[in-house]
């Protein structure tokens, strides 16, 4: 399994570094993030070293998709919150700040001041259909 | 395969609403956000409708989880982003305006104002404690 001996996480992997595990298997761990957003603010983290997401090996991601709804319940069940984002950050020009590929999942409680930007757009014509295009080509060759 | 009548996405998934289809396989549908955060915006979507992502069943969210990497390889090659946020709004109070659970996969580019608000915090001591016992507790019930 592929490690990086300057990483974080995977010296919290390792038992290198101490965490907060709340819960591991053969591919995945789950600990508290030592700066919360809110209290009790999970990482969902691979245990080998992706950098990012779209280097995820499709059974890792499947494992980790599968822990979501799990980790979301018991997130509600031991916070208390009305809700979570789960939010992962690919690159850093999307505010990834560890390079090993991670899930956050959120608690979030009325009047928090969380949350993501929202400012929503519209496609310009001719916009939309040239997007659909691409990106079924960009999907066939990848599904 | 549950539908909810009144539900925009399951009237997507049965073709009763129009929308821009980028991919669909027999668990999950691929779509542009009509109202995009930034060009190219993506939903993933479950065919069957859950509410909340808590409600999904692990073959789905494994599915879900699988498509992740790949979407996101589509979304870099067809935008030319930098990077890309994946966000899911479990709750009004999160965030979730539609409630048939949904993925974004948000386009990330230099200066475009996007982003989850970053104010993180610390625990009081005994807190992490406090919260290490309880979710170690509700994964065991759970896995």
């Amino acid at each position: 399994m592929a490690r990086e001996t300057d990483c974080v996480f995977c010296k919290i992997v390792a038992v290198q570094s101490t965490a907060s595990v709340v819960y591991e298997d053969d591919q995945a761990i789950c600990f508290l993030d030592v700066n919360p957003l809110s209290s009790g603010h999970l990482l969902i983290v691979t245990r080998e070293h992706f950098t990012k997401l779209t280097e995820v090996s499709s059974s890792v991601a499947s494992k980790i998709g599968s822990l979501l709804p799990v980790a979301g319940r018991a997130l509600l069940d031991v916070t208390g919150a009305g809700g979570f984002n789960v939010l992962n950050n690919e690159g850093a020009v999307a505010g990834q700040l560890v390079n090993h590929v991670h899930f956050h999942l959120i608690p979030r409680f009325d009047g928090d001041g969380l949350g993501y930007c929202w400012a929503p757009g519209s496609y310009k014509e001719g916009e939309t259909m040239r997007l659909v295009t691409a990106y079924q080509k960009a999907f066939a060759e990848r599904c």
